[in-house]
């Protein structure tokens, strides 16, 4: 009988999504981007719903600081937001908690959340607890907004396109990133905001793997160039190692030289060009197929 | 040092909201109620929030139906819109699953979450799934939408309000109607459109524990007839068992008569008036102290 291990996390979602294809006139974007994008009352803009599973062992270890994980949490969804360019607005919380656990660690836990949420414009605004015997876990969900003629898609890059990504890429997991990452929810707005930016999403399974979502989404496909990716350590940890949090998004090559410059005299973060769009579905490292994959929360363990 | 246990959930719940008190002009009701009421654009409508974990050796056992234990998680947080007289518009969900899980008992679980939502018009937009080692998770989050005329919060009850419960209560883990019960939506809808419902809540930890919640919001007092409580099974068990999923909500006395009338002709559920609002900030039966305490996650345990 086939296991979850061995369709894997994206082979998981696919089957799942498949089944769930929502024929909701609603939905403008559904499962598949960092957001599902929902037409409210509002005829200008569109609410974004997003929702992120942490869990004790897979995204922070036991003993990790609980102000630390609650930040995480959080910060993974207002990254989602971020991807599509939005707002964050709202945001309701499950815990599962063992029972002996300390009180304190729970409301450090909070802490975590409430900061980060609060750096951000979001407030929390429910949510529930529940008793676990072993394996606690955070479960925050974010409701945001975004412009409809903003919004950033995964399914926009164009042929031609240069891509570009924020910050640097790999070794996360390693120098304790994946607990302290500020998401970058106010140079995503900044690029909504100024520029055409015709596909984002944030590098959260590694770069390989998460332009391989943008090959599917978008159609077209993604030369990298080696030299150029941002790494801490290796290519290969910069391609693979996943929990990076950092923005990857493409606008025309007209826009790219402008973008550089007003980027560089508004923000202290590193942005770099890595890489085209290409015609040929796949991406290519220096033009060769990559196969390299990037992390998948099944298949690895 | 003060565990979880010691605290129990509603204490808890009692400390993590004193922090979190959003002082946002968009939440006209937060943590406290069955779920958050938000200010979007349509200024005639609320916004309403919810999500609820389900696991695996609390909420289910292991070997139970997937597709029963994916209709619960859906249907528990479809239970919390109704308790607000609410719409069910749009469902997110994460899953936390063990690599040798079956892919075809996921596929169970989401048919069951995917077949619940679509009876009550809610369409599942994304999610995330991780992996677990041990404990599989369900966490849904429901928004929905509500007009702010209509909607029913825990803080409305009035002293000489009529206090009604739908269905039976009590014995629902042995029974396993917690695993097929279905969501009061349109009965609630019904109500709101139809009635000025002073206050409403589902039923889910135990009739006694919850009308506590009501007493804490509304600053009154609830005077239950014992002979009147629909039971399945004991008294005890109708006030203390939890898992109901019944609606409980306060009218006028004026309105009462009305109301039960129309009911009949209505719905082939039953409707059982079970006692009044009363001034003394207390549940009561037949005018004594209530002791009985619901269904408590963490004290239980």
């Amino acid at each position: 009988m086939k296991t979850v291990r061995d369709t894997g996390e994206f082979g998981l979602i696919r089957r799942l999504a498949r089944a769930l294809h929502a024929r909701d006139k609603s939905v403008a974007v559904g499962i598949g981007d960092d957001c599902a994008a929902l037409r409210s009352a509002d005829p200008e803009k569109f609410l974004l719903l997003t929702c992120d599973p942490v869990v004790e062992g897979i995204h922070f270890l036991r003993g990790t600081d609980p102000r630390r994980v609650g930040a995480k949490a959080m910060a993974r969804n207002l990254s989602d937001i971020a991807a599509m360019g939005g707002v964050p607005r709202w945001a309701v919380i499950s815990i599962g908690v063992r029972p002996d656990t300390p009180v304190r660690d729970v409301e450090k836990l909070y802490a975590g959340l409430r900061e980060m949420a609060r750096r951000f414009g979001c407030a929390i605004v429910g949510g529930d607890t529940t008793h676990v015997a072993r394996e606690p876990f955070v479960v925050v969900t974010v409701v945001g907004e975004v412009e409809r003629k903003r919004v950033a898609l995964r399914s926009g890059a164009r042929v031609g396109d240069v891509v570009f990504v924020t910050g640097k890429l790999g070794g996360s997991l390693r120098s304790g990133k994946h607990l302290t990452f500020m998401p970058r929810v106010r140079e995503a707005r900044w690029l909504v905001e100024n520029f055409s930016v015709h596909a984002m999403m944030d590098v959260s399974d590694g770069l390989a793997s998460d332009l391989e979502r943008l090959v599917e989404s978008s159609r077209v496909g993604f030369d990298i160039c080696a030299d150029a990716v941002p790494a801490n350590g290796s290519l290969r940890a910069a391609l693979c190692d996943g929990e990076d949090f950092e923005l990857a998004f493409t606008v025309a090559a007209r826009d790219a030289a402008a973008l550089e410059r007003k980027w560089k005299s508004k923000f202290n973060l590193r942005l770099t060009r890595i890489g085209r769009v290409v015609r040929r579905r796949a991406v290519l490292l220096d033009g060769v197929l990559l196969a390299a994959k990037g992390y998948d929360h099944f298949a690895k363990h």
